[in-house]
């Protein structure tokens, strides 16, 4: 991470969410995105079947998700495994990499959960000020 | 954080962001969206004027930081302070608040950068899979 604009030349190639061509910014763009932090840090709890996961994160449309689970599969984080039983199943889980992420974004949910009272009174004061 | 659709009834009423009528999944998602987690994590290196953040967190659009900085303020992450100097001029710094998040939000940026690798490889062969 670098917040700097005006960094030295470097020869080292480094990932920066910074720079905006970095492939680090679209990363962290799926995994900060609502349903990329709700879906990973539920599949992180126990893996689970499309349907349960949907129930979980509550709001998210069949289409949302979908797209979500494909993203984060494709960054990695997420595995989808087919269960060849009768019926056949799919199964959603977290990877390795995924678990440490998820792990960062628990973090930051309960930091915001517990801080909620805070942020509430910091909008209600805000409005007060702009009405 | 409860990522458990079926939780008994409780009295208590704590901020849950699985809940999508719990005001926490709207601070979650200023926070976590791609301009919130940047501009969040460069005012916590330093206070800055609105044209050096721009510059900083590259290829925001005036209209999309100036929203972003609206809505963190509102939040309240971050202080927008006006000094009357001549010409005068607005400074924008995190509140205490503010700092704890972008903590949690540096890790994160942490380590999606020191594994972009490992999400760089996860991304070529899921396209190869697919193709």
């Amino acid at each position: 991470m670098s917040a700097s604009p005006d960094t030295g030349p470097s020869d080292e190639l480094v990932a920066d969410v910074f720079d905006r061509k970095c492939p680090s910014r679209g990363v962290m763009e799926h995994v900060g995105s609502k349903w990329g932090i709700l879906s990973l840090t539920a599949l992180d709890q126990r893996p689970m079947r499309f349907n349960a996961l949907r129930r979980t994160v509550t709001g998210v449309s069949e289409k949302m998700l979908s797209q979500t689970l494909h993203t984060l599969e494709r960054d990695g984080f997420v595995h989808r495994e087919v269960h060849t039983s009768i019926p056949p199943h799919v199964e959603y889980s977290v990877t390795p990499l995924g678990h440490r992420v998820a792990v960062k974004l628990a973090e930051l949910i309960d930091l915001l959960e517990d801080t909620l009272d805070e942020s509430v009174a910091a909008q209600e004061a805000y409005d007060k000020r702009v009405a």
